[in-house]
């Protein structure tokens, strides 16, 4: 048992504990194929990777255990928060920058990434052809042309974006992770009354890219500017119903800003873990 | 990593979820003085100690370990839980009875029981007069008078009882935890929505013990009979409003069924781990 992994395993429950938390799963809210519980059995089943991780396992490796575990009844709450909290979790055991961790990752951490994908079904777009044999929905069965390629898990983030900005969190330092750390220390009351606040303004800052994946960039523009709107004029303070209406609004709508929670989960662990702030 | 232990961590994170559980923390309800998000932290908390109650050891060291965790944050969150899932966890380790198991304890199980006490505020009553050298809390201070009279884990909690419906636990082999679990079983839907359903009914059978600690037996036997009223009419499926609107009345009144919680958190691990139901 090591202090990372209890506070990576902590980020994910408050995360989704924080509410209104527009489009996803929250305290207050599920959606039609994702339940809260599904969230809190995610979050205790990802604990063995992550204590992998703590240990100072390689970054490919801890990520599949914690997928497979978070994975184990069958839905996909938490695969790009663990791709956050892997390494940072990795970074807190060695003492190093998560930058340095990430860049360091092997072909044979890139292995166990596409192995995850055998564990649990996750939204993603059609590569371009030149890159379909390394779709990653191919899942293991895409291992010997990453290997024919020599790419490594960092490798293949750097080919993820623009378009997946958990991916784009590994080629920039995870800076909006960092950002929203900052931002969560900066807010007051309990965490996941932050993390709502958080949530809105880290929505405001850039369209959520799994938003665009699946229902195109307008509609995740869309979601992106009234957020702003929200954001700026202080609304979960000022017109706490504002912000409910949109959140059952999205929900209604199927629109999942799952990639800006990614990012808030990993500022909780920030938060969590090198800030000290606690519960 | 052991599947008992997560079990049991899920469980205490699964039963906080399930609303309304009048009185109690729950999805939609914080009280004055303790959050949902103390009852997360508690849950990931008390890890470490349910880890090691899983891997065979001694029932108190376990349980002082657990509370320990489960108190980081100063909050008692999960106190009586604990008592009845480290044993039941231990058991799962020995494949023994949880009757054997608690039977079996020895007086060193009892001191790490009253340092548990050192770690967190517990409610408890008044010993009489000729157990005040025993009263928990006195925390570790009682151990020579523990000493003194050679009492076991087993022992302490037999002269809890009546009036602690936990300790009652130790001494009727666990047959309300059981009879929890069955209901559990036989219920549909999400477990949190079963965990409400059950705890209606299981405060309906009996006056918790909490709560006549706190307000006397007659507010304790008042609660059980509206809780027995809601409960027979089947009130969650027909009647809704009238569970919340007694939800709300509890919490505002101060009213706090904590006992019954637990025993549904004991229920939720044997229907978890022996029944094999999933999320």
């Amino acid at each position: 048992m090591t202090a990372p992994a209890h506070n990576a395993e902590l980020a994910l429950l408050l995360e989704v504990a924080g509410t209104p938390k527009p489009g996803n799963v929250d305290r207050h809210r599920d959606l039609d194929d994702l339940r809260f519980d599904h969230f809190l059995a995610g979050a205790v089943g990802a604990r063995p990777g992550l204590d992998l991780a703590a240990s100072g396992a390689p970054i490919g490796p801890a990520f599949e255990r914690a997928v497979e575990g978070m994975a184990a009844h069958g839905e996909n709450s938490q695969f790009g928060a663990l791709l956050l909290l892997v390494p940072l979790v990795r970074a807190a055991h060695d003492g190093r920058t998560v930058e340095t961790v990430v860049e360091e990752t092997t072909v044979s951490d890139a292995a166990a990434f596409y192995r995850a994908f055998d564990h649990v079904d996750v939204f993603v777009g059609d590569p371009p052809a030149e890159l379909a044999p390394l779709d990653v929905r191919r899942g293991s069965a895409a291992i010997p042309a990453l290997e024919d390629r020599g790419l490594t898990l960092y490798d293949v983030m750097d080919r993820s974006v623009p378009g997946d900005d958990v991916a784009r969190e590994w080629l920039c330092g995870f800076d909006r992770s960092f950002a929203a750390a900052d931002r969560l220390v900066a807010a007051e009351g309990p965490l996941p009354d932050r993390a709502a606040t958080v949530f809105l303004s880290m929505l405001a800052d850039r369209p959520d890219t799994l938003v665009a994946k699946r229902h195109g960039d307008a509609v995740a523009a869309e979601v992106t500017d009234r957020a702003g709107v929200l954001s700026e004029r202080d609304a979960l303070e000022t017109d706490p119903a504002a912000v409910e209406a949109f959140a059952d609004e999205l929900v209604d709508r199927g629109i999942n800003p799952g990639t800006t929670a990614d990012l808030v989960a990993a500022g909780l662990f920030i938060t969590l873990d090198h800030h000290g702030v606690s519960i």
